[in-house]
């Protein structure tokens, strides 16, 4: 019940604060996500260093940048899975995407950046849920137009460089059934309406298929749910990496899984990648504006940062060799900040800049061809990346050799 | 929307009034169930004579013995099944069980027994539910227990003499995915949570497996649940035969099924089958004495009959030869209404206990006698119901002949 106490407590106080739950996150009156009290209220933990250092240990391979720069900062038992691990007990690793749009924009690729490299490092399986019932219940969109962008965004998400021999992706809409749907029964058995108005705010004018969702959500954390893989394993761990704004479902799940005789999933949660005005929540999808999206062209990229890009800089030039750049709000630094993988060139910008010694512009430039080359590199992938390659990924089969 | 006005209308008097619904049906005061009232609250229309002869006449065959005496006394939109096959359009029957006992009783055979009529007389196709997930949600049984009870139900239902070349039977832990689910997210998009609540009585307390299910009974009034059988058919009309507490589910039904393209269910719906100690409304799992089970020896028929069945006839034989039986309160006279096929027998029956001429236990002889052959007709059916016939209709396959 860890969940349900902390949402009573913090229940008056979210009124007049910051909104954080899987369809919405807005900031204090406009400004920054305050993350701290975010795990406070949530009641995860914050991914400190020891943990980040372990992680470097264990697996004997330098931390992604994501972990070293605090993207991915928050977890929940994720000491729990290292301790399994290190006792040679292997894992697998649960992550999803909600298709709703045809184009991913940079910021989606973060999880699966994220996830691939626990996938590589830890030599674990992988399972990737595609909500096409979700997105088609909450955007309204048809069934088929769902199972569309599903497939689109497959292409995106295996354009990543997962192993095949290792990652199964599968759509609900296809998927649900069977061993998966016993599951969404048993949990949602453990919970009530009360509950998951409390979580998720659903209200009485709200369509039952919302409140029938999140044991959808639920239950990829349950190896029993896939017994093509699992079967006879119902003792493996599971681990999420995920934005934080999804902690609200694994919340639940959290809850549910002793009740029905299951570990509790892990959990290692990032924050939200800043919108190119400035960073007050996620991108929107309605603004193409507000984002970098993987199809756009290096000169597309390029004209988005110099017309976009939030900058700490100050207005004349004069004034900032004197006073120097805000990095606090400076969105290039934040992008840098996430996909320079050069820790030491990027202490550099961070020190030059803040010092008035290098320029907006020139941060900008280097944010541009940061971008355009991890761009250039995805279309690339994502081209090669045929309806067979789809159908192989997606194909409900047993993976012998996930765990070599 | 013509459920939701109709519950608005009565919701009020509801509280000091009968309960009816899927899990409840309770008269006022402990007395008898008020059909015409229950016709009225529920917005569907009573079966007229001038339907049963239309009946009699499209199908050149006498109408069952249930449709003679007002066994299926209500319906929605059956004339217009009718229009249609008039036309030369088939149609298909759905029915269900919810599978929450070992053993049947004879009044679960009733819509069963009519359901075969309906199929032998139209030849048309049939899809069998048995909700076993409703059962692990409601009565808190396992998944396996459900499992369980719903492949032994599924022999009592076979030995009824469904035609196995129009005849497919599912569970919901076997059958939800794919098309069926996907019509289970088409139906939940319809339906707010206000609008279950008000048709369903859920509270806040109730688990959200609950709220959950009633598109799960909603769809297999689509064809395109069933691509296996209905591909290309999306037009074929749906005629359900049940109990009228089944009747909140597919009001709910019938609103969502235009939004999503389909036609609306047809029903044709029951009265419930008395208690042997009273008609005061179905009979209850938890006093095996309140019921007739296709289990019981033909000497315990009896026995229960001459203990339970409650007499409507006077204390002392003098008394009943002067005054008469009052046949509205005898429950004997109301299973030979039931199951004693031969009209001008039944009608002997009636006219001479209600004289005084016929002696309670005279009658309760013959309703042993009528019982106990129906029953022991069972018995035999349902031992030749191997596992291998139920894998059979149960099995996920095309029915080439079922309109033939």
């Amino acid at each position: 019940m860890e969940g349900e106490k902390r949402e009573n407590q913090n229940q008056a106080a979210e009124e007049e604060d910051q909104i954080v739950n899987p369809w919405e996150v807005a900031a204090k009156d406009g400004g920054k996500i305050d993350y701290d009290k975010l795990i406070d209220k949530f009641g995860c933990q914050r991914l400190d260093q020891t943990l980040i250092d372990r992680v470097h240990r264990l697996t004997g391979r330098p931390p992604h940048v994501f972990l070293r720069r605090g993207v991915f900062f928050a977890h929940r038992d994720f000491n729990e899975i290292l301790d399994a691990y290190e006792k040679g007990k292997k894992f697998y690793l649960y992550t999803g995407r909600g298709p709703s749009s045809e184009a991913l924009h940079i910021g989606h690729l973060v999880p699966f950046m994220f996830t691939k490299y626990l996938q590589d490092v830890f030599r674990v399986p992988l399972v990737i849920q595609l909500t096409d019932d979700e997105k088609c219940m909450w955007k309204n969109l048809t069934v088929e137009e769902s199972q569309r962008l599903a497939r689109e965004n497959a292409k995106d998400i295996i354009a990543c460089g997962f192993d095949i021999t290792r990652t199964f992706i599968f759509s609900d809409f296809d998927y649900v059934g069977g061993a998966f749907y016993k599951n969404m029964v048993k949990v949602a058995k453990c919970v009530t309406l009360n509950k998951v108005q409390g979580i998720f705010g659903f209200s009485g004018e709200d369509h039952i298929g919302k409140i029938s969702f999140p044991p959808v959500q639920a239950v990829p954390s349950f190896p029993s749910s896939f017994p093509h893989l699992f079967s006879g394993k119902d003792d493996l761990r599971c681990l999420i990496p995920c934005a934080i704004d999804q902690d609200p479902y694994f919340r639940m799940t959290r809850d549910a899984a002793p009740r029905i005789g299951y570990h509790k999933p892990s959990l290692i949660e990032s924050t939200f990648f800043p919108a190119l005005q400035g960073e007050t929540g996620k991108m929107s999808a309605s603004d193409p504006n507000s984002a970098i999206y993987v199809t756009d062209s290096a000169k597309v990229i390029k004209s988005k940062i110099n017309k976009y890009a939030f900058s700490g800089g100050q207005d004349s030039v004069e004034k900032h060799r004197q006073l120097g750049a805000n990095l606090e709000v400076d969105i290039s630094v934040k992008y840098l900040n996430f996909f320079l993988e050069d820790d030491v060139e990027l202490e550099h910008i961070k020190t030059e800049y803040a010092a008035g010694r290098m320029l907006t512009g020139e941060v900008k430039g280097r944010l541009g061809s940061v971008l355009s080359e991890i761009v250039e590199r995805h279309r690339a992938a994502r081209a090669s990346v045929t309806d067979e390659v789809v159908d192989a990924f997606m194909a409900v089969r047993p993976l012998p050799n996930m765990f070599d």
